[in-house]
């Protein structure tokens, strides 16, 4: 299996000096877009195997600074696969009842059952990000969660979930350009917030965290996968790649029968 | 604090080494009683107190062979505790549902919520009890399975909750008694079933099982208690104790308002 993107345990990165732009993979985009495509038809039919057999569980976990493009991830990848085998959550501001339990608690709660893929859309990861920047919790607090964290998903990985986990990696620069597109276009505007400028301004400080969450949560049972996505052609491709060779190593298979269903006689 | 029948990490127990009975405490079972009672009344005020300042929460974590007084402790301990501040999640065998998870989620979506009492009626030390008795998983899976709950209450320990975890200790014998007069008495009639006489035969088993569950998760933040538990009043006691000492110690209040209240006036 190809380990493109994929972070290593105990080699720390730093995120300034990993690319946000695409290698030059393909001659062209359309080249890159045809290999999307099949790779999209795998992956419905993977993905209805994975559900038959009811054996393996995926959890793919998603995060990024505004406008990286977490939503159009998802819509792109996962057009096309039954939505019965999949679900996605989108963790925002935890509710009342989510803030009285641990930070864990509303993330156990959604994880995938057998044969099911499971999409966080923001995570657990937000705990040691957006609280450490706004100085939510003291230090104290947030250096005991990588631990919780990784046993977590230590746990989750014994007892059959595969855990893939994605930065989308995009520019200052890029985050711009999509927030002004953001502002230009109507059909996009709803996805704009003023919230999102005051989070930009703090944008080295983001990133300060992330590379510290990317870094202490690497594990060999749920390595991060930092994905250069300023070009969403590239990030879909790439994400697409890994997800699907996940699921040919996992090569689930239509259940066979033990009863001989050829003698049955449907009257 | 008292740390009376509590187990210490790293010290392991025999537990055919432990008691069932009461130590002598009281010249009469009369004195333990009154003494109880006047427990229970704190424990009906602290909990008030635990409730009104939504600060802490606790986890109480209930294990005994079949007849060892798991539901009779809750009766008589609780009663007279406000039903709204206390949750008691009684863990049976798992539905279809549970079982598509891993073994930790039922419990962790039951674990209590800031200012509430949680009370497992059996718990996830199921999960390395009688799935071992019974050979369901193989020894690799159910050994991780320590670490995994160590972790797990580790996390829980550090995001406020305080953990109590009972053994309720009771001989072979007195197991015998209290299922004959589960047949005897029409009224206890409904607690006995046949399927406790399979696990009766296997008591050796069973013992050595929780031997281990208990010394391998015996930790600083959620260490174990054995609770002589062959006489119903001093396991009361005994537990009553305990618990009331916790509570004593999280030291809950009343929250004080900022405001001033008495410059309202209700019209």
């Amino acid at each position: 299996m190809s380990r493109q993107h994929q972070c290593t345990p105990g080699k720390p990165i730093r995120l300034a000096e990993v690319s946000t732009k695409a290698k030059k993979l393909h001659d062209d985009r359309k080249e890159a877009e045809q290999e999307f495509v099949k790779l999209r038809d795998e992956l419905v039919e993977l993905q209805r195997k994975l559900y038959a057999e009811g054996k393996h569980k995926l959890l793919i976990v998603l995060q990024a600074m505004d406008a990286g493009g977490k939503d159009g991830t998802i819509r792109h990848l996962f057009r096309g696969v039954n939505p019965q085998g999949v679900r996605v959550t989108s963790f925002k501001k935890p509710s009342e009842d989510e803030m009285a339990h641990d930070y864990l608690w509303r993330i156990h709660r959604a994880v995938p059952a057998t044969g099911m893929i499971g999409i966080f859309n923001r995570s657990h990861y937000e705990d040691v990000l957006v609280v450490r920047v706004e100085n939510l919790i003291p230090e104290k607090a947030w250096k005991l969660r990588y631990e919780h964290i990784n046993h977590f998903e230590k746990m989750l990985s014994d007892t059959g979930t595969r855990i893939l986990k994605f930065y989308l990696h995009i520019s200052r620069e890029e985050q711009a350009e999509r927030f002004q597109a953001r502002l230009d276009d109507p059909k996009k505007n709803w996805k704009f917030s003023v919230d999102d400028l005051e989070k930009r301004k703090k944008w080295d400080e983001y990133m300060a965290v992330y590379e510290d969450a990317i870094n202490n949560c690497t594990t060999s049972w749920a390595p991060w996968h930092v994905i250069p996505s300023d070009q969403k052609w590239y990030r879909n491709l790439a994400i697409g790649r890994i997800v699907v060779n996940t699921l040919r190593d996992l090569a689930p298979e239509f259940p066979k029968t033990v009863i001989d269903l050829g003698k049955i006689r449907v009257k």
